[in-house]
């Protein structure tokens, strides 16, 4: 192929893309980071896609060099030098963890940007695993562009493997939060419940509401804590984006409760009439809200409905306020999830992605987790996957 | 009074020794932090108490600095520069977040180290409460040295202010172990536990283990896990100094139980035979090992014994490791522990000391607690314990 640079040169510059990549909140989209090398095998830019929404990596770095307005060499990006005046975007290898798009989403096509900023050489990490998006490198290989895949293959597909799994699945994307104490109860002996966790993680649970499309509770604790399930800001006044709120079980939700806002069901809000988890998120997945459909779910308690959903292996993101306190008593925050015995734990891993894998907030401490990835082999290999460019 | 530093720069100096303090380690002795100060205000050297069996903070800060063997001057502190050649001990003002102890233990008396090394004005936060080494503030002035206390003194007594309600009830300080998944269980339903926690994890607690005076479980986990209690270094090698190894609880212990290593009770272990965490601790406060009052416990488990002394508030600090797994079922580290309602809650707080309030070791988070102070009034004011320089 046409590009150039060493093995080496362009394997850094893949790590420092992963790297970059972690800096982007999980969800609808994968975590994608992209760099800009020069001839010289130096990273001049790096970029990262911030979570759905958001311009995609490839445009980060491209916009942030001022190749898409003409401006390149002007701004500084990232904590890198200015791109050398002399250097144009033909002197450029784009390097990205993932094959660019070829769709046009909420985002333009990653491939007609490539195309418009000039860049003549691209090298991805792993191919883009969806239908409807993949096939981008043989849209830029058509355009003259050279196109090299598969470069730190393993590690830019473990940025990701949850959300390929998801997307693998038909259904969206789950993210549980557990605000517990120490010794993980949600509630004392009581229920009394208000406040466990403190200020600043309230904040942050509201973070992750304002990105999410659905946010699903079971139907107890609609009776017990009547939530808003709204996004609110930092304030407490409720944001324009509004997830779908959801409610997950048989038993009929009474006509006072908040979540309802008055409105009818299908207004703002919805029941899932199953006690399976599996049936709840593939008729979610069947839902669109506000314009979008629903690819990204934030599970919110209480005990059994996330208990099913961690017994179901669904969970692909976790955010655990633990709370400096003990409680003590018999309201935990999980109950029975089908371990019987050790080897039947379930593993996670401490996760670098967004703001990393333990965050003092306030009082309390924020641990930030993904499944651990089991060994590959046999039926879970990558090439039970569809891969367009390889 | 005659030292001539300003209010602020003595404060700014304190403040410094409170961090300082806060790098030692909890248990037998208090958390102490001491700083020199030149003429101008600037703090030349730093110095702490690393724990029982160390150097005090006013010698390791005059010790660091050249003043006890003549070669003031020849050694940097610390990050701070050299003492000027110039500057003798009559130039510096001696600073301590606790009045220098007048008493020979394990280490030599501070207030003959600080007459030796020439200092002439000394500086204290808080009093030490305890009757066998209080009054150090007394010999110091006896001696012509100039002696001011209270700065900073409600910041730097909270530094110890579960040491100091240990020692005023007489017993040892108790720091407990907490090593379970992210949803606080010890073991799968079958009872299966090892290992939960990883590698780095067991190492922490070795080294805990190492330093302190006594280690205690519950006649049910000897049953249970025979555990032999004993302190290793990281290549499981048993290292010299061993805790008293102590068993609480009724129930007869099996000839064969690995703690008692084929020795009668009394040699290397011993049996306290209640259930009350308060009578084992007085029991405990009684016993002297290596040579040593028991003055620091470390409480292993299982359930009742740990829940027994949160509940009793006897826990003076806390390391939980976190194991990111989830378990379910129900065997919880904690059971009930005496709260009905969130407001009987037992409230903690991040403990900034040693290596502060979360270490990551492997893929376990730990977190490092102390409990929270409530606010002070009537019965618990400082008033109420003995204040010798007060």
């Amino acid at each position: 192929m046409s590009i150039d640079l060493t093995r080496s040169a362009i394997e850094r510059a893949m790590e420092l893309a992963i790297e970059a990549a972690n800096h982007g909140a999980r969800g609808a989209n994968p975590l994608v980071g992209a760099a800009l090398v020069d001839p010289e095998g130096d990273v001049v830019a790096l970029g990262y896609h911030r979570g759905a929404g958001s311009p995609h990596a490839e445009y980060s770095v491209l916009e942030a060099s001022g190749l898409l307005d003409g401006t390149h060499g002007s701004r500084k990006a990232q904590g890198f030098p200015a791109l050398g005046a002399a250097r144009g975007p033909e002197d450029l290898t784009l390097i990205s963890t993932l094959e660019p798009c070829r769709h046009h989403g909420r985002q333009p096509a990653c491939t007609e940007v490539i195309a418009a900023a000039g860049v003549t050489r691209v090298v991805f990490g792993t191919a883009d695993p969806t239908l409807s998006a993949g096939g981008g490198s043989s849209v830029l290989s058509g355009q003259g562009i050279s196109v090299m895949g598969g470069v730190l293959e393993p590690q830019a597909r473990d940025l990701n493997w949850r959300w390929e799994r998801a997307r693998h699945e038909d259904r969206p994307f789950v993210t549980v939060h557990l605000a517990q104490s120490l010794d993980a109860r949600i509630a004392a002996a009581d229920g009394t419940s208000q406040w466990i966790t403190g200020t600043a993680s309230r904040v942050h649970t509201h973070r992750v509401r304002q990105r999410i499309d659905a946010i699903l509770v079971g139907t107890n604790t609609v009776e017990v804590d009547d939530p808003k399930l709204t996004a609110r800001d930092e304030t407490g006044a409720v944001v324009d984006h509004q997830p779908l709120r959801c409610v997950m079980g048989r038993r009929q939700i009474r006509e006072e409760a908040q979540l309802k806002q008055g409105h009818a069901e299908g207004d703002g809000w919805l029941q899932l009439r199953t006690r399976d988890p599996r049936a709840a998120l593939a008729e979610l997945a069947e839902v669109v809200h506000d314009g979008y459909p629903v690819r990204h779910v934030l599970v919110e308690g209480g005990q059994s409905v996330l208990s099913a959903f961690f017994a179901e292996d669904l969970v692909d993101e976790v955010f655990v306020y633990h709370a400096p306190m003990l409680l003590g008593g018999d309201r935990h925050s999980l109950g029975d999830i089908g371990v019987a015995t050790l080897d039947q734990a379930h593993h996670f891993r401490l996760d670098p992605a967004e703001d990393g894998p333990v965050s003092i907030l306030g009082d309390d401490v924020c641990l930030h987790l993904a499944p651990a990835q089991p060994p590959r082999s046999g039926s879970d290999a990558p090439t039970s996957y569809p891969h367009p460019a390889q």
